[in-house]
């Protein structure tokens, strides 16, 4: 039932043309010089990424940049061709910087050509993977059990592809919420007794965020210590719990992490998961860049337990390398995941054929209708590389975390602050400071110049309260000599930095 | 201070590999047969854009690529053209349509040749608009000023790009929310007496979603009575409000549709606003796609009161004609805005100077943190073709809807069942059949057997009960002879159907 030549609709289609009416489009008029234009873009693109190593990390956009970026409203436009000389001259210099095998800033994936392939062809496409019987429908539904089966989610599991950690951990804590609340939350709102949620105070932001959005109150999330490691202390959330109880409030679900962003920390799964359990308490875990560790046999041990969470978050775009933006979040029993978000409308309702005769929305598991075709770069990448290579890359950066602990240890004007459980090293320049003010404002700079150099991009951050430089190594491109640059750049501007201050006072 | 040569580092980042360890990457070995694949998608793309008109709207996927797109999780890889040869055999022939000249059903954009190339060069980049000094913060800045600027917004207001419309009302009644609540509902949650909501029966779901995710329960929402025209009855409104306030409710905010789903009727906005102000009460506007109308000088009377709105959610990748996924929230007041998102963490810390030397983050602005860079095909394309002619052809399109009102209106067998105020007809064949349930059933089954001939997309839903068929035009490949081939269709099939319909009585 093809093209409707069966209705005998062809003549209808090849009628002619309206003479009286000149209508525009946005269509290019030369679609041949767009061509060779595409040409050069592919090109560039290629000699972009397999130099990217040749060029500084980063580098800051010169203030004339700055001031031309900063253009009156176009009424009138331009030539495809001279947006593009004006992308390359005052754009594409300029990235964040993670797609440099020296940048271990945040948590932040490399990418690859074959994910912006992906984009390329995805946006060609343009279909919107909402509610239609359409192949990028299938291939989110492919992506979704492969993701489902690698983290070890019951086949009656399910998912939904997201822009990131934010918007899936915002998501399963939407679905725990509504699921557990004991009424109809979606129809009546947040009221009552107020619902309690539990994690450990090296939890990210986004938990806390997700918290505010659902109405619940950041006040009512409990951000409960951690032992030497950096993991929850389980002794001081089952005891949390239970004041809440004796208190009146209702306490709802547990945050665990797979990787905590400071240090990596892994919470104890297993016995987060006992509790939960035990006290009838949703188990989500943010497993933003750490979950991914499942995806290797020689790592899958650290993240055990994760398989029993009720929702899981993760990033593809982080410890999964696919070019932002992809998250995914897992939701053990689909019904509570779609029962949190589903929702009729007279202009969406499903009809016996045609393009929506697909019964289940991918709408009904999440914030969004419109949804691009995200899964289309994963999907490819997945089938590109397969599973083992990718655990074996995620298990290589877990290695080039271990090898830097060791350079950094093996320097006696550096000192690490934090263990290395995953992929994540927190350090700092000591040298012969000792004063812990002085110490944080150096390694602050130290940061600083680091990024400015161009050489390498750490991020810092506050372990225990004392500022570290923090590699987080999601990076393939990353190789161990760059590592060996790092510490070399930290120990020379390290001294320097600390001649200045000796200088300074 | 580039690339770190007065760091005297240069030595070190020409140091020698490590001979003893060999480290894998996902970038390709050959990169020279990347390029060459590179430009075969780029001739693809251009085939498959410049022929879409002769090629069926939408094609069911057939069973047997259906079986072959549920493969088992990929352990091992495959080279990149196998999987590219896979996209072109079982992906691409199936999407979801909105590419083509006769596809107007829901309320899509097009998608042009340069949105693509921009989520090719944004992807290469693989940089995240989030919280650093970079090239693609300053693009999205732009982007965002120029926007500000067209809706009439004033220049202190601010604007975030999101995935779309339903994350834009999110966004606007999470501010909403957050700023007139009297208290700091961010630490304290949802409490006390309802806040409550008000938006005519019209209104998208993406609203009730909203209000639902807030917590502040959806029986909350008032959906108020329209008049003839399907704009909101503002008396009705007036009374509501006041009604709630005598029952010791909380009034927060109204939703005012600049362009409803069903029939793309326009709120009375300025009357609407007048009540606001004198209720003290939220303005968040819906402008999905209508508020697109403020670019055609021609049009922008229709959406007048739109800039005296407290917050506007409209999207690009409707009637702007960009790619998936772009929409935008614009907030009259930034500092309101960033009160209801902006959070400080240990890792996020702005700096002196490097990467981090931004004091404004994106992040402190919506539920995302890492985003990535799709300002990007917004800039380039309104750059390419100037707000002009974008408002040209936002005035075609409400053109071509009128065309096809009278297209309509002249044929006996149909018949129209809603004002065309913008770019919406809703209308039904009627032929000879006169009971209301065997004309929605045959109407119903007219939209699905048009999808299934491939010739015409348009949508159905429900106007007033009856079944419609719904022609929503944003469509910048769309002429005048499609609407044609789209009445004739309908007639065509129309007749097929009340035959049918005939023999099985």
């Amino acid at each position: 039932m093809s093209w409707g030549w069966e209705l005998g609709l062809v003549n209808l289609i090849n009628a002619g043309t309206d003479a009286t009416t000149t209508e525009e489009t946005l269509d290019p008029q030369d679609w041949e010089a767009v061509r060779r234009l595409g040409h050069r873009m592919i090109d560039d693109l290629v000699e972009q990424l397999s130099s990217v190593r040749e060029r500084p990390v980063w580098q800051r956009v010169p203030d004339p940049v700055r001031a031309a970026l900063r253009e009156p409203l176009p009424v009138t436009g331009q030539p495809l061709e001279h947006i593009y000389e004006e992308f390359k001259s005052r754009v594409r210099p300029y990235p964040t910087g993670n797609i440099h095998p020296r940048f271990w800033g945040w948590v932040m994936g490399t990418g690859t050509i074959t994910g912006a392939f992906a984009d390329l062809l995805a946006a060609g496409m343009n279909s919107s993977v909402a509610i239609f019987d359409d192949a990028p429908s299938l291939v989110e539904e492919q992506v979704i059990r492969w993701l489902v089966e690698a983290m070890g989610f019951p086949e009656t599991g399910s998912g939904l592809l997201v822009s990131g950690g934010s918007m899936a951990n915002l998501i399963g804590l939407a679905v725990a919420r509504n699921a557990r609340a004991g009424y109809d939350l979606r129809q009546h709102g947040v009221g009552g007794a107020p619902f309690t949620l539990y994690a450990s105070r090296e939890t990210h932001n986004s938990v806390a965020k997700a918290v505010e959005l659902l109405g619940l109150g950041r006040e009512h999330l409990r951000l409960l210590p951690v032992d030497a490691n950096f993991r929850l202390d389980t002794g001081a959330l089952a005891m949390a719990v239970e004041a809440d109880r004796a208190a009146g409030r209702r306490p709802l679900a547990v945050i665990a992490n797979a990787g905590t962003v400071n240090t990596g920390a892994l919470d104890p799964l297993h016995e987060v998961a006992d509790l939960c359990a035990r006290e009838r308490l949703w188990l989500h875990v943010d497993g933003a860049f750490g979950a991914m560790a499942a995806l290797s046999p020689e790592l899958r041990p650290r993240v055990a337990g994760l398989e029993r969470a009720d929702s899981v978050a993760f990033d593809l775009h982080k410890w999964g390398y696919v070019p932002l933006e992809v998250g995914c979040v897992l939701v053990r029993r689909g019904d509570e995941h779609r029962a949190a978000f589903a929702a009729a409308a007279d202009y969406l309702a499903a009809a016996r054929g045609g393009l929506v005769a697909r019964q289940q929305k991918f709408s009904d598991q999440g914030v969004q209708l419109s949804r691009n075709f995200r899964s289309l770069k994963v999907w490819m990448m997945l089938k590109e590389h397969g599973f083992a290579k990718l655990g074996r890359l995620i298990a290589q950066n877990v290695a080039q975390a271990r090898y830097l602990a060791e350079l950094v240890d093996a320097q006696p004007a550096l000192e690490r602050l934090a263990p290395v459980p995953l992929n994540i090293v927190c350090f700092r320049y000591r040298g012969g400071v000792t004063d812990p003010a002085t110490l944080d404002a150096l390694n602050r700079e130290l940061v600083v110049r680091l990024h400015e150099s161009g050489v390498a991009v750490p991020s810092g951050t506050l372990v225990r309260g004392s500022y570290a430089v923090r590699a987080a190594i999601t990076n393939h491109r990353s190789r161990r000599e760059d590592f060996r640059i790092l510490v070399d750049a930290c120990l020379k501007i390290g001294r320097q930095l600390e001649a200045e201050t000796g200088r300074a006072s």
